[in-house]
């Protein structure tokens, strides 16, 4: 595991770049998990700045969902996030998001299956959590976490928006712009005419010949990150 | 009430916000009443700069339309606001809007039911105004006024926009972007499949379990307020 | 009529905006005709800065597709101008526009009808021009300037893209808006269902009760024009 | 040919524009060939700045696939270029981009024909290369390049974006920004009626009747280049 530092200070940058691409928005949260510790690292929750995290914000809580420290704008749903990691133990990053595109998937009567040589890694398509609320406590945590199922990168959040994992800080992060990018693509490309999804076995192949490793986007991400200027978009995103 | 300071405070920005998010364009204007006094404050007409109305920019009406003070660009459609504050004790705040996504449902044969967690405040659906022509009458804002239904937070107008109504000027905010997302939600989703609407029901339940309030959503706004650049966004939005 | 001064200032600034509307393009100019001197101005060809052009950067024909003066990018496709300045006297202004909205009735098998109070003014529907090539010549040009029906503010051209006049520059700007408006409108709520178009007594009637003039839209978008950054506005535009 | 200098400024140029308007992202990559040398320049692989690539970032391979110089981020797929530089010998300029709109093409079944007059060159559709992986060897490499018809600009590949070739870098950087206009509006016009579709002859008659050269567009975008702040865009872009 990264020391904590190096681990605040990534999710603080995933979140700022999450806040540039538009899809952690006014409602989204992410979390890194070090079972070394016990320890859950949180952003902070409506309201703050996603733009502007940085290391020194996060709230910490124990995988029990007990709070050890933080201050300012606490998640609601703050449950999400410690129970998927004790629940998962591949899921040592989580992602909340309300993102543009993939929560089409949760409006929609609509499966989600990529459709990119990057979507394969989405090959056990996505978890489905069917419950009209907010998941502010541990059994609706739960009963979330037990959505996500074997070999799943996600979950969508019915009329909500989703939860993405990853192994690394890193690795959620790319998930999370790989399903965006997917959803969007299936969005667009619905108009033209059928789908060519990638079925499991043709998910398997793709990864079986090679696909590229996470830190390219990182380096490509974390780089804009340092130079954009971190104002709003403007334009017609409602929530970001 | 807030002050009369304060309240031409919230109004502006929550103006400058709306241009922002590209929702007011060319064409919109918001306003907010206080019973106290019997005063209606109302953002400048058309040819305005939306993106940095002051405070001392307002217009004052009374609740029965007669103008007491103000100077520059009028609303041609100042009744409607003056008669939804009238008629609506609850509209203690109004924006009409000609926003890009929830005035499809003006043009469109689609009834507008919402389809996220936030969405729920929607409950009621909206009403319709069924008149091809500007406001620029009591008659016709009485008519305007009528058409929100029990409960309704906003009005579609046909072919032209909507009017939005909250209990603050935070909530009306609150209340125009939720209605924006959830109306592009639906534009997107439809082309995916059918779209899993939220019935009455289904929102009352969503209400019982707690949503989030309105003071995030505020302050998430009002710094990104504080820091954009106040140009326009470039890009292919016509009349924002 | 304007000035010369005044024409020139008017028309480089209509050019500049619609740049900044994403309108105008790589491709697209702008032209206006003072009766009394026979004098067509257009922008610069393609290559030019939209942007940021100038007064001193036209072009000068006369109403017979005579060059008096101009240096520098020629759009080749002058002779819409001077060809529909010629041919219809209500045609002060006239711009061409490969715009992104329009341009998709050039392409779909689907009449442009209008769909918003705005939109009125579009009453007569637009012409349709059938040819497959640059409008290079006279003889096209005529050809293309007979297809404005009366009424018409505009007309299509096959896959192509449209011209869109105006009594004044500053009507022939708002008309461009509108239009785009009403197409971006269509295209985006035809996802959701039947379309209430505007038929032509609808249209009647709304003007009948009156429309907002071009003044206010004209002080909106000139001050736009004096404040932003004049820098390309990045992301999926392919040709802007 | 240009010399290796101005072949090196050129290539980096259009990269940086192609980052511009959102067309190269995190993946792309572009390349030009002089056969008197036998020498590929080769943008940086994924993970570098596509925003900001100078001449002297490029990677040089021979037209056998063999490397000669570079450092810092190579291309997994460098074969692509190779390969189609050594098997067109009218493909002297190569770009292999994951592109929104010309993307969906590769996504959806549906053939892409052209809708535009600049469309036209586009008069012989696009190859299609039916691969699920990436192309990181020799064999791979010869298979996408057979894959490019006689006459044909481009090649779709399945799950995963395109390869664009012109005989110039300029006229390459053309190509990608009129094919990916072309994917945008025809995206966008199925959703309004049937598509007017250009068949081989009206793209011949087009060409016939002549169409703009690469030099406008040329101007237009390097200006561009040389006046944006070179920051990411914002919105919701996932791997822009």
């Amino acid at each position: 595991m990264p020391s904590e530092d190096a681990l605040r200070e990534k999710l603080a940058t995933a979140s700022r770049i999450l806040a540039l691409k538009g899809l952690v928005g006014l409602y989204g949260h992410v979390s890194a998990y070090d079972p070394e510790t016990d320890r859950v690292y949180l952003t902070p929750g409506a309201g703050s700045d996603r733009a502007n995290v940085k290391p020194e914000d996060l709230w910490v809580f124990n995988s029990a969902g007990e709070k050890l420290s933080g201050e300012g704008r606490l998640a609601l749903e703050w449950p999400i996030h410690t129970c998927i990691h004790a629940a998962h133990k591949d899921a040592l990053a989580v992602a909340h998001l309300h993102a543009p595109f993939s929560t089409l998937f949760a409006i929609a009567e609509r499966e989600f299956r990529p459709v990119t040589i990057n979507g394969a890694m989405f090959a056990q398509g996505l978890g489905w959590y069917d419950y009209l609320g907010l998941v502010t406590t541990l059994e609706e945590g739960r009963r979330m976490a037990s959505a996500l199922g074997p070999g799943q990168r996600g979950v969508l959040m019915r009329g909500h928006g989703s939860a993405v994992v990853g192994r690394t800080v890193e690795e959620m992060l790319h998930a999370c712009l790989i399903l965006e990018d997917n959803a969007m693509k299936i969005w667009m490309a619905s108009s033209l005419g059928p789908i060519r999804s990638l079925s499991v076995e043709d998910c398997q192949t793709i990864i079986g010949r090679g696909v590229p490793s996470t830190d390219a986007p990182w380096m490509f991400l974390t780089r804009q990150d340092s130079v954009w200027d971190h104002q709003p978009a403007g334009g017609w995103h409602p929530l970001e």
